[in-house]
């Protein structure tokens, strides 16, 4: 007997479901290109090579497909790679785009909390040499703006930090240079793991009692954006990079503040696990929602230059939206249509089917039954069920009488029109048509 | 050094042809809501034991994924089976649903026709036990309206046949039972192949000459659909649903003149390779044309039955757009915007973002540069290319006039406009807003 279920970690969507995270996507779209996006597509496979290395202890969740003879594939992680190789291939310097598509984690699945195997990423980016921060504040912006667009009922936070000042602090508590990204790797779990679960990691990683501290001082540093501009400024440091980092955050804040964004904070412990980053990074959350990260992103300004090995480069910042799990906490919605075509005291299926094809010429959106049922109360109560304004009757009155029988499914009222004023009335009750 | 291409038989696509993709992906959601669609979605991927006997000689283009522990899966070959597998899960016993996704298969990719290894299907299904060639006569329908809304500037013919009708006449000329699935497979190969080839592929399969020489005949007979209907009729035969078959197409037909659809043809030679269909046939090809069929489809209802093996059964009518290979011959579209922000004789970067600022907050879609340059020949080259429809400067003199300058990108038209008067200029500009 077939094992008749979705392989682990996957799901069906049902009509309200699918309907529900098709207007997500509607709405995320609307701003993609309020902010001048164009679509690119890639395939939803890419060669095994181009995906290695790039995803630092994630790597390991990659789907791998089989070697039945030709090119060795795996299924797509993010979008953010296979975008670049696009990059590299058509040798882009300037572009602002997106790309909606689904990505794929051998992860422990969580059905509450929308994380799945299978999922869908919405990803903005923006390419191009340019002025420092102007296109990561406008990132940040975005992101603030899909989720007001969303009217989704929970504060978001908008966490910053950037890869620089990481490293740079790394760099200052002298840990091994070769250390830092795993180091980070750790520093990225500081809200999923205890205290001691944390210090256990970075032990077990070589790092030292008093390097630990610091660590941990930093990263737990729970304060105001104000206060941990003094905190970094008060760093005894001749690393020029480091003072230059903390000049340009204090840019961005300053840009997010014309852009009217009170919600974005500066949080020294955001590290972002995968390897690609290589300055702002972004993680939005809800407050008081379990369903952890809703958008993440950041600048990876070398990935294009790791890909084609040294022979191309464009500097990037973009995000990435967690639809999937964004439905995870939104409201079902429900599609609706236009006009139920019914008939009472007998079936008259092909009267039906002719007010079927007026309607589908005027671009309504309309059924009938196909079936022998021919109660008129079960026909209302579907028609009701299915979200129908209205429904158009014939029938033996209404052929007699050269009439239909029209009811609004909302109102309940009833009216007969004539049949030679059917277009009048359709152009009546719809006049966007 | 890293093979930076895209799998074999996968594609990327650019801007403008993601663009017109997405066109055409939304026209075609239109027209399935019109006919009172509801949208589904199910996994890329199914357990592997789901797609297996399903689709006849073809079942070797599937993908499967590496057994990497856990469950055993392969990438979705088509629609209808995962939705088939759906219908199971939720005993559904009624519904009109479309769903739009990848589907792939290992096939010989050529791009020039639009053949690929990963491609964009979008499938409109109705589930339900009705009345004879109702449901059958409104997926006709619903092809024709797809290709009419499309534009395409070719002939679209769409072809039909009905597998019993086939069945019925291997069994008339004595093809033993188990051979009709396979010799229906080399049928659906009567256009690809020679008469010779075809003739060679029968006899390997075990066909005699005198069963051969019937075959050939009316897979090759190309009449009008009444002479079709004559020659079938002429056959002496007492067997019942061969008959019955011939008066269902019939009614078929003649559902089909009420629509108003002038372009079906009864098709003998037309078979499908897949196992699943059980009564109508179609394929939707376009005249002098090299790209193959475009939309194919059928009736299915046992895939239920085989399913649940027996425990679950609902019949369906549907069928499958190609849309990427529609995309192979589709002319390509350009996304538009509304506003580029520039500025003359120096940067005004904080005055611009404040002007990106206010048109986002009014729904716009618009950009600024974010890089040193500030030609003002350049930004207008942009903000054309680009497809904006106006520009709006600010600088040196915009400031201390407290003026901005407005140009009209399609007639080249300029005008100054007050700061204070910004808003209004906007509602007047765009009145849909």
């Amino acid at each position: 007997m077939l094992d008749l279920r979705t392989p682990k970690g996957t799901v069906d969507l049902n009509p309200q479901q699918a309907f529900t995270q098709n207007e997500i996507v509607k709405t995320v779209k609307t701003i993609f290109e309020q902010h001048a996006g164009v679509p690119i597509s890639t395939p939803m496979f890419e060669l095994r090579d181009i995906l290695m290395n790039k995803y630092g202890e994630d790597a390991k969740l990659i789907y791998n497909l089989e070697d039945q003879g030709g090119d060795i594939c795996s299924l797509r992680y993010d979008l953010t790679v296979p975008f670049s190789r696009y990059l590299c291939i058509n040798k882009t310097q300037k572009l602002r785009k997106y790309q909606i598509g689904n990505v794929f984690r051998r992860d422990n699945p969580s059905f509450k909390t929308g994380r799945l195997r299978e999922f869908i990423q919405a990803d903005f980016d923006i390419c191009g040499s340019n002025l420092p921060m102007v296109n990561d504040a406008e990132v940040v912006k975005m992101i603030n703006e899909i989720f007001v667009a969303l009217k989704i009922p929970f504060n978001l936070k908008i966490k910053l930090n950037d890869r620089r000042i990481l490293m740079g602090l790394l760099k200052f508590y002298e840990i091994n240079e070769d250390l830092r990204g795993t180091v980070c790797s750790t520093i990225d779990k500081v809200d999923k793991l205890t205290k001691t679960q944390l210090e256990e990691e970075f032990i077990t990683k070589g790092l030292g009692n008093e390097q630990i501290v610091k660590i941990m001082k930093f990263i737990t540093l729970k304060k105001s954006n104000d206060e941990i501009f003094d905190f970094l400024k008060s760093i005894e440091t001749d690393d020029f990079e480091f003072k230059t980092v903390i000049e340009e955050m204090e840019l961005l804040f300053s840009y997010l503040k014309l852009y009217g964004i009170s919600n974005a904070v500066f949080d020294l412990s955001l590290a972002r696990g995968l390897d690609y980053y290589t300055g702002l990074i972004i993680e939005a959350v809800f407050d008081n929602c379990e369903i952890g990260s809703v958008a993440g992103g950041g600048r990876y300004d070398n990935l294009c230059k790791s890909l084609s090995e040294g022979t191309f480069n464009v500097p990037c910042v973009g995000f990435s939206i967690g639809v999937t799990r964004l439905f995870a906490i939104s409201e079902l919605k429900t599609p609706n249509f236009d006009i139920f075509v019914g008939s009472g005291h007998g079936l008259f299926l092909e009267d039906r089917m002719g007010l079927l094809n007026t309607f589908w010429s005027f671009g309504l959106r309309c059924e009938t039954f196909s079936g022998k049922r021919i109660n008129f109360n079960d026909q209302v109560a579907y028609a009701k069920k299915q979200n129908y304004k209205m429904a158009v009757f014939t029938g033996t009155n209404e052929v007699k009488n050269d009439i239909y029988l029209v009811l609004d499914l909302i109102s309940m009222s009833r009216q007969e029109i004539k049949r030679s004023e059917l277009n009048d009335f359709i152009s009546k009750t719809f006049p966007s048509l």
